[in-house]
């Protein structure tokens, strides 16, 4: 679809302008009340928000039966429809999620640094919540309880867009929400989704609604975060690739390397943190190389390999350059020998997306090299490329994941959703 | 002048785009070398560069004088004239400031968290470089010393624009800087002045030069700020206005109000953190409104007020809509009693710039609330706004102060040009 085509479809129409402005404005007000309110009162609140999607299962599983069949009848692929679909055991888990995700610890107001200068003032660095965060996502219903929940959490109000495949789930979800809101006595525009089908309003919000938005986190296919990176107006917390490497080095003992390659590549293909490319060194190539090739395979995964790699098994094929640079998201891998440790480092810089990459060895010095040289938000030493997640840093739950340099790097729990302000605290003193 | 006209000044010519994506390139290659300079070597090299500062003087201030001579010749301001002057004195002081920059404690490296889940992974969060700094400047050449200095000490390289002013002297500015590099064998790429006085290569910074900057920090006028903020495609460090406020609350002892009304205002006026407007409690309205204003006046400021303030004083004049919005950097104030702290409150949020805003009080609960909900960078308590300032602040020295919500606010030292990324050390773990 040519670039052009889409941007005219993201313009909004004057009615469409003002009422996503009155959305933004709902919101910054909501978020001034939100940011005050104690640990105490968002862990209720949340709760709260649990016990009414609960309540509201029958309405919420109706809408979800609604949307389901209009995507049937649109003929979309079965992959959305159960990306799509909601029972009673996944609604139970979305409830169960929000009511985890209020008893996290608060991440508002946590004294970040502190220190007294010369004249005696004390100046505090003070976690403050980020403000309004916009969400735009796709066919899964229950990001509309994730991460409304996390932005609570944080202090924040959220302005959730979903995809129009499920846009009725979503409206239920989120009246469920405010309701627990409204319950807790706090501000229910705290969560609000946007109500129409019209792709004008992701323009709209990629815009800031005029101030009314501070990040935009797209959830998502490529698609949607190429789209979102490239003409949102405000900071976006996101990754486009998670084209993750592992590096089998010289200190690397086969068996764990087997283990790890397998447990990265294969133990789900699908997500973002899932390795897409295997660097075997050239020192251990003869010994190493075979064995990991024929794993893979056995264990049910095509690769693409470097005439080295080719050489060691009939049934690799030959990769060309843009399987070096492939998100495959699918039980393929590119492999290749490299010359060392710069060499390694130096393919990660050139094709990787500075998401999640590992070292396999048993070499103290070159895993320290690795881990400082290749600059991705998440470096591991012997550990899977799976454990690429908020839950398992032990965030207890995630936003997304974020590649980009500023504020947010690496999976983006609670923490990550505020920002912070100096307190200074004086008697009296002024400036010489 | 029409937006219009601006952007189309700042469009590349074929040749200047390709000239300033080398420049970017390089500067992305200095950043990968800089960024794993350990803390020893930065300080050397630092050293270095003041060293080659000094040594450099002559042809320093030859280059200077031709700038100053050709400020005069175009009938530039007198206050221009006086920001662009060096003279030996003011390049030794440039000089002692980088040296100064290279004795603080390195930035990088820093653990920010650490935490060992259930599985035995230990998961660090490490300070890393931003990468590459575009910095925008306009008349004071020092910037090009202070922000180079700045930014290699965090590991980044920096991309530096003069204004046309002070052309000559930051390129003089800057080849001493890279022979100091160069001699403490660092990468002299980590300092690159854009070589031309073309008003295009700012538009080609500001689209990011394709990826090569990570961060854009104009320093200069309210016209630079504003137009980097509304076209820059990377993230901006920056504040537009500093319209700070001194609230004089219920609680407040008159005579340490007044002492921090006349510091907060008339120490400097130009600078961002001088207050521009005073809000008094009527509470406290009838014992401390007429000796505050009178204070101010005997200080030589001019003082606009309400119809309260007015009626205290017969030299106030009266103060319009457009007074509480304004950023004077002037001897002028404008006045305004409030019903209590809520008032306050909404008034700084309705017509402040979320830079430095003051309460004066001895009442504690009163301080807390003021402290908690005006949502600015900074927020002081019986302290002085112009406290504001990285020095102050005990940063060493800073880059500019922000006041957007992303990664760095207030202001922003050498730990705020570094962002982190996540080091996981494992004994061959996998995900389940």
């Amino acid at each position: 679809m040519p670039v052009l085509n889409l941007r005219s479809d993201f313009t909004a129409a004057p009615d469409l302008t003002e009422q996503m402005q009155e959305i933004g404005h709902r919101a910054r007000a909501a978020a001034r009340k939100i940011a005050q309110a104690s640990a105490q009162a968002k862990d209720v609140a949340l709760r709260q928000v649990a016990e009414c999607l609960r309540a509201s299962r029958e309405a919420i599983l109706a809408e979800n039966a609604r949307d389901v069949a209009a995507a049937k009848a649109s003929g979309q692929t079965q992959a959305l429809i159960d990306r799509l679909t909601l029972d009673e055991g996944r609604l139970a888990a979305m409830a169960d999620a929000v009511a985890k995700i209020g008893a996290l610890p608060d991440p508002v107001g946590r004294q970040l640094a502190a220190f007294e200068r010369p004249n005696g003032l004390l100046i505090e660095r003070i976690a403050v919540p980020l403000g309004v965060v916009g969400v735009i996502f796709e066919s899964r219903p229950n990001v509309t309880a994730d991460a409304g929940a996390l932005c609570l959490k944080a202090g924040n109000a959220a302005i959730l867009r979903a995809g129009s495949d499920s846009h009725r789930t979503a409206m239920a979800i989120a009246r469920a929400m405010r309701e627990g809101l409204e319950a807790a006595g706090l501000p229910a525009d705290a969560v609000q989704i946007v109500p129409t089908r019209d792709r004008a309003a992701v323009g709209a919000m990629l815009s800031g609604l005029d101030g009314c938005i501070d990040v935009i986190v797209p959830r998502g296919g490529r698609g949607l975060v190429e789209r979102v990176q490239s003409e949102a107006k405000v900071p976006v917390f996101a990754h486009l690739d998670g084209i993750c490497h592992v590096y089998v080095a010289a200190g690397a003992d086969l068996d764990m390397a087997r283990t790890l390659v397998i447990n990265s590549k294969m133990r789900r293909t699908g997500i973002c943190g899932a390795a897409e490319t295997l660097l075997v060194d050239a020192a251990v190539a003869e010994t190493h190389l075979a064995p990991l090739v024929t794993a893979l395979i056995e264990a049910g995964c095509s690769v693409r390999g470097d005439e080295a790699t080719q050489a060691v098994d009939a049934r690799v094929t030959a990769a060309t350059e843009i399987d070096w640079r492939t998100e495959y998201l699918d039980a393929i891998i590119a492999v290749k020998v490299v010359d060392g440790l710069d060499a390694a480092i130096a393919h990660i810089e050139a094709n990787g997306s500075h998401h999640t990459d590992a070292i396999v060895t048993a070499d103290a010095a070159e895993a320290t090299r690795f881990l400082a040289e290749v600059d991705s938000a998440i470096v591991t030493h012997n550990a899977s490329t799976q454990f690429a997640d908020g839950g398992e840093f032990g965030f207890g739950a995630e936003i997304g994941i974020a590649t980009g340099r500023m504020h947010a790097r690496g999976p983006v729990g609670v923490e990550q959703l505020t920002t912070f302000k100096y307190r200074v605290h004086g008697r009296g003193q002024t400036r010489p």
